[in-house]
């Protein structure tokens, strides 16, 4: 009786995690409900009776990340809190990072209170790039200069991104306006400098920072991004408590990504669950189109390979990514890394076992998802 | 060789069945058409040459009906019935819903062609509560009172039904007017008025009972409903003949749901299939919201366990729930549980083998999703 | 120990391909370039770096036209084209479509480029008729005979198609216009005779020839081929590189489908995927609507099992038609039939080994869907 195949997990080179945020400080003491806090797209307390821990995503993390402290998986929350503080959080983090065998960290530095500027995770020897969110950048060039000629300041300040090393720029378009759009073309220089300045009226009525959520300004920020030569990562799909679920499917975005292709740029749809089907369609279809499975795949857990599964489907193997989507705590970036990889070993060895994949079309597929296409669609081959 | 952990039935409490509708009475004579016609949500006769029976739910019927009444599983459904005849309709009834482990049902009482008032199952030692139905109540109130003080006597009807032991209200706004809602917010006194007025002039002209429709009136029972303090139960997906599918997804009710929130209200989405990954991520994201997986799980039969496995990816384990949705036969109250038993052993098993889930934590979700979060929420506990 | 039960192919009737297209001529060179160009929906080059033969479609021919030709499962495409090559087109295409199983091949010749007129295949033995696609029989109509009396000729050129011996007529109204219909009643003749005008005025303009888009064509197509008798193929969900999938979910037909049924129509939905599971519904709830798997499962290659338990969740087995919707080389109809049957022959060992169904249910489902549903359907038991 011969082994199964299954995937050498030293048959993968270093992951690239194309999208992921910022860790708060090693330091900063960790309890049960700053945790569960951490492990949940809601932005409230649990319902009466209920915790954010018991979730897909909550029992992933005893599963995954217990053993790296050194107790069994599934060890009781209160047990792995326990054992984090006596190891100290950097000795944790250390632990938790070292594990993802990720080499290579693309941060998503526009989402600010989760970490410091540019505060992604770092472990020795590994890169870190930056992804410039392009609603903050563009609240900061408001918030700087003014609406008057903000067209002219955004698109220098998203040439000088570039010119400072980002690798790709970021639209949160989906849980802002949602994907309904009226149009879809370039917007006139005239209108865009209507829209900033009524957002910046809103702004200082209401006494708050400037926001970015106007159709019109969204439409310039992707326009002028696809100028740049760099990818553009869109948001999809669940992953943010404002979204309206119903707006976030990407297949919303045919027109507007058929458009931009004039530019010659290239889309990253992230995450996208529950519409990855749709995301995995899109990319079949459209050539300057890409999926990602970040975020996604740690949420559902136990659920992992199913879902991965379902990405698998229509998505060409050179057009899925890997990512974490990790924000703020360790355990997500080792959670979400060794889901992906658990998933995908699984996954493959179902499609070698039913004879319908090769192992050596598998490994390549593997290889692919986790480093290669990232590498190439980013330009750091 | 150890042998795989599987979830012990006897581990489990008796079921809560938070939804499911009467009974007709057990004497009744039951024929291959009439069983065909409970186990199909259309309300046609079969396509020529096809029977309604050649479905997953026929099939389920016959591999766990049929050794409750003594037969091999997958018996002739002539031959059930025969034997279903020969033991006599209560027997029949008592050995069905005597196999469901079921110890509460709660009732929903406004579908009153489905059987007698209030005549939902009740075996020895079992607890039956009421579930009313909003749309029932109000057509009550309009045709007893007119429209003109309707807002103040259906809030005295709610008020009435919930002194009356009510656990649960239900809105059918679903298979009404669906969920695309221009406004969410509570409306005024006069538009209630308005369209109740409205909705009494149509019924007279066409000489036919008030029905209500209008999302005016929808909104008007929501609010009324959601400051009684009871639960919430909302039909969502498929499950009706009248429906439009695309207007039943759950996820175009994320503005009202957020609204609602304001009155401390909970709600249950009901069912959800095929949208019940948009159920879950509701459930996640909002504390008062939950999600149903009743109707859903015998309909697919066969699939009971795959299904159940994709509400169990972001749906979190406090907020799912338990239910069968059963009406008329009580073939259907035996083959929802029974089904759904079956399906949550094998998921559960599956997370547990994959290493996924420790045995303890799938013992307790277990209890969770069938009886202990619907005592927490219906306040039974 | 007995072995598992498994679904004897020779159990199998003839299958009935009851949705395919034309055949290029079998003598054309077969580079990889023009395979991989037959194996996406895309109408683009494939990204830089990538293949449209890494996808599970391009996995699945090397799976199974292989060893037609004499080679490993699994070969390299260039080992695949030079045995293919070696043999000569005519000898692979009777080895391809020899081993389909197939013995009636229902064509739809209105997607004139992918083939010679009416040149399905035709293998010895097995069955050809006519599909007529309702949009490529209006263009040819207001091109012959320009817009005046379009509606009668239009009738009079489904009559001639019904007496031709045509036995379906198709829409593609999903990549044309899309399912978002204000109005779904029978056009008057008025409309219609302004829409045909248009068509032909906006064809003159631009010089090209005359391009049914427009909602009230697509309406009195519908409504004329409901008429006539026979059964009405839609398009549905992916398979157009043209279309807004957001607008091809079949469960937006609903009010048509519904009121189409006055006619005594039947109405076959093709594809569906990603919403294959409301296409499923409404084969459930509706009595004269059916549901497809072809194009999807060669798609989804792989996962073609998973994916064929989805539709069988709520269609009724009398509802389900297998088909492959094949175009231009040989490869695609072995492909789709054995990714077909193998997905068959899993998903019932599946339902089986659970205990959910009993072995002559799942050979008698198993029959209904490759073969005994198509005939009754299209009137040839």
């Amino acid at each position: 009786m011969t082994t199964a195949w299954r995937l050498d997990p030293e048959a993968l080179p270093p992951l690239v995690d194309h999208h992921c945020h910022g860790l708060i400080p090693a330091e900063e003491p960790m309890t049960e409900e700053a945790l569960a806090r951490r492990l949940t797209e809601s932005d409230t307390p649990p319902a009466p009776g209920t915790t954010h821990l018991d979730s897909q995503l909550g029992f992933a993390v005893r599963r995954w990340c217990a053993p790296l402290l050194g107790l069994e998986p599934h060890a009781a929350i209160g047990d792995y809190l326990a054992r984090r503080t006596e190891l100290g959080g950097a000795e944790a983090e250390r632990r938790l990072l070292g594990a993802t065998g990720i080499g290579a960290f693309l941060v998503d530095t526009g989402f600010r209170p989760a970490g410091p500027a540019l505060g992604g995770p770092s472990p020795e020897g590994t890169v870190r790039r930056e992804v410039v969110r392009l609603e903050t950048l563009a609240e900061e060039v408001v918030a700087a200069s003014g609406a008057h000629d903000f067209a002219d300041r955004f698109e220098a300040a998203v040439e000088a991104a570039v010119e400072g090393g980002a690798v790709a720029f970021k639209s949160i378009m989906a849980y802002r306006h949602g994907f309904r759009l009226h149009r879809t073309g370039r917007p006139g220089r005239r209108e865009v400098r209507r829209a900033a300045d009524h957002a910046l009226m809103v702004a200082r009525l209401a006494e708050r920072p400037v926001r970015i959520n106007d159709p019109v300004l969204h439409r310039f920020l992707l326009w002028t991004a696809a100028d740049s030569g760099l990818p553009i990562q869109i948001h999809t799909g669940f992953g943010d408590p404002d979204l309206r679920l119903a707006e976030t499917d990407p297949a919303l975005l045919t027109e507007l990504l058929r458009e931009l292709a004039s530019t010659g740029c290239e889309v990253v749809l992230l995450h996208g669950y529950p519409f990855h089907r749709s995301a995995a369609y899109l990319a079949a279809v459209l050539p300057h189109v890409y999926a990602d499975v970040g975020l996604t795949l740690h949420h559902v857990g136990a659920r992992a390979a199913a879902v991965l599964a379902e990405y698998l489907e229509l998505a060409p193997f050179g057009k899925l990514l890997f990512s974490t989507d990790a924000a703020g705590v360790p355990e997500l970036y080792a959670v979400a890394a060794l889901t992906y990889r658990e998933a995908l070993a699984t996954v493959l060895a179902g499609f070698v076992a039913d004879g319908a994949w090769a192992p050596p079309d598998a490994e390549r597929v593997a290889r692919l998802v986790s480093t290669e296409n990232a590498l190439r669609v980013y330009g750091m081959a």
